[in-house]
């Protein structure tokens, strides 16, 4: 484990982006959103993925010169066409449509197709915290979840986040797979050679597994719930919510049909939609009711919350948001610790494209 | 168990509310909106509860000739005060706010405060469908759920449903709380004396128990996921969303001071709202894509999960919707099977206010 400064990774991210045809801007963008991710502790969205989304563009899936635009729109709604560019990028342009419909009319709903990953869910909800609105943001993604009851891999880990401000207090920023658990931690599990808990993943069977390679060897992510008896058709109806809300509402792939993230799988041949979609909403709080008053609301519901009582062994209730904000406040300072082999890959990328590390 | 015909609870419902003092209209919409509850199978909020309405009503808590009315709005939302009324005849009309926003401006956002219980989620997101809209519907609700390494309740089993409208395919319908298991769950296992399984509840301690009587006695529901490492804490966050859009946007009470919902407990003296609080969506579809479009690729959509390998032991795989709708079918035919304790209720309804059953 070695850390490293956010400026040096930003340079870093920035310069490969540049390398890869990204234009400046665009270039800025990406690296800001992929490293929000590593220093809110999301470390397998971030910095480690760049060599992925390289990978991608060798084979000529992402264009790193799209021409993004809303193709349909009414005063609330937008559907976006992000022409097979970056997910990091197209998102926040899509964010900021949803932003400047809801200025006008209260609120804005985008529903974005012909897109590729875009990092972490909570930093496209976040957008809308500055402009005193709620934030929401959703993505589909490669099948590596099984519903209830199916064999299969339907959906994506199929995030769902929610940023909503408050006045003396952080945010509240809900940033959440809607599996049991992200497939990140099931990677951090195989590398320790430990075993995963009941409920996580079953193998190819569709059978209940504790392996942690059981996702590698053809089984899938189990719908936050685990089984039917704890609820994981609530887990895959959200999971579904967001697919549809991403790419039936938009036009992009949906289900089975999602592009894989990994360069060395190939594509659906007969696509039912183009690239993977996104969804985003922003609400005026003052659409509502008057912003300061919302504030102080949320300030009390938040305070009410955390001074809960706690169970024996836990010291305190957290609000959504809360940790990711505390290993920012220390990763700013301290660095980002990467772990040797994603050191390694970043070398490797650098001595390819001329950049150091 | 006896078996009763939709149209008999019907008008036994219908007759109770004019007793009430409700409206010819108002009788007619809550007596359909607290009968979707039976006839769709969520048992514990249909006509049982009916009795638990009229104790409310009768220590003032229920204002049974409201003026419902928009008290803020812009054109894609609106917050409605619903003048104390029934959640039941409240709920619909908010929809029908947001519908008639969303024929206009492309969706229809609208916050609720000053409502009570409105019997089941789905029936208002499913409202939407028959304008070729996605429905969206939320409540918050009396305190039953401790947050993650929370000993105290602070949230409500706050459901969240989505209505998503299909061609040929009947409409993906999820209504669900975001808990691992409704109350009315905990309620079968009480009469039955069995145990719940790990995961549903906590005891008054903040330990987890497989007591059935674990709420009754101080303890509480555990949000989907059920502990911290099968992702309780999403669950958390998502019956927290539903708590801030409900009632923070509003000004209806949120969190720990939601009124309950049984009569022989009081509301707190020191309110930060007005009542107990909602929130209801509409989104034309055709304000992303033409109609047609969209519902034929829901029709894909819904095929291609349908058929999926189920697993051993598993028939099919379901959509959301699907069980409540096959029941539906049937208990509009066979009638509507009621417990004894309820009939028994009921009849003592009728007595009080002149009513056959």
């Amino acid at each position: 484990m070695q850390n490293f400064s956010y400026d040096r990774l930003y340079k870093f991210t920035h310069d490969t982006l540049l390398k890869m045809g990204c234009s400046e801007l665009h270039a800025q963008i990406g690296a800001e959103v992929l490293l929000s991710a590593d220093l809110r502790g999301v470390d397998s969205h971030g910095v480690a993925r760049l060599s992925g989304y390289v990978r991608l563009w060798e084979k000529g899936r992402i264009n790193t010169s799209p021409s993004i635009k809303i193709v349909h729109e009414t005063p609330s709604t937008a559907v976006v066409d992000g022409d097979g560019g970056l997910g990091l990028v197209v998102a926040p342009y899509a964010m900021n449509v949803a932003i400047e419909k809801a200025s006008k009319a209260g609120t804005g709903w985008v529903s974005v197709k012909n897109s590729n990953h875009y990092g972490i869910a909570g930093y496209h909800a976040m957008i809308a915290l500055d402009h005193d609105m709620i934030g929401i943001s959703l993505t589909n993604a490669s099948p590596l979840v099984s519903p209830t009851f199916s064999k299969e891999r339907l959906l994506g880990t199929n995030p769902i986040s929610v940023a909503i401000p408050a006045k003396e207090e952080p945010a509240f920023v809900a940033d959440m797979a809607t599996t049991t658990a992200a497939n990140g931690k099931l990677e951090i599990l195989q590398r320790k050679n430990q075993d995963a808990p009941w409920g996580w993943i079953q193998d190819k069977e569709g059978n209940p597994t504790t392996s942690a390679n059981g996702v590698k060897e053809g089984g899938a992510l189990l719908p936050l719930g685990g089984d039917r008896e704890h609820g994981s058709h609530k887990g895959y109806a959200l999971g579904a919510v967001v697919d549809i809300f991403s790419a039936v509402l938009s036009g992009a792939n949906y289900g089975p049909w999602v592009p894989p993230f990994v360069a060395f799988l190939e594509p659906d041949p007969n696509p039912v939609g183009e690239g993977i979609g996104h969804f985003f909403g922003a609400m005026r709080v003052d659409a509502f009711r008057p912003a300061e008053e919302f504030k102080s609301h949320m300030d009390n519901w938040i305070k009410r919350f955390r001074s809960a009582k706690p169970t024996e062994g836990n010291e305190k209730v957290l609000i959504p948001g809360d940790p990711e904000r505390e290993l920012e406040a220390i990763r700013r300072v301290e660095g980002i610790p990467l772990l040797e082999p994603v050191v390694k890959d970043l070398m490797a990328l650098g001595e390819k494209f001329g950049v150091s590390l």
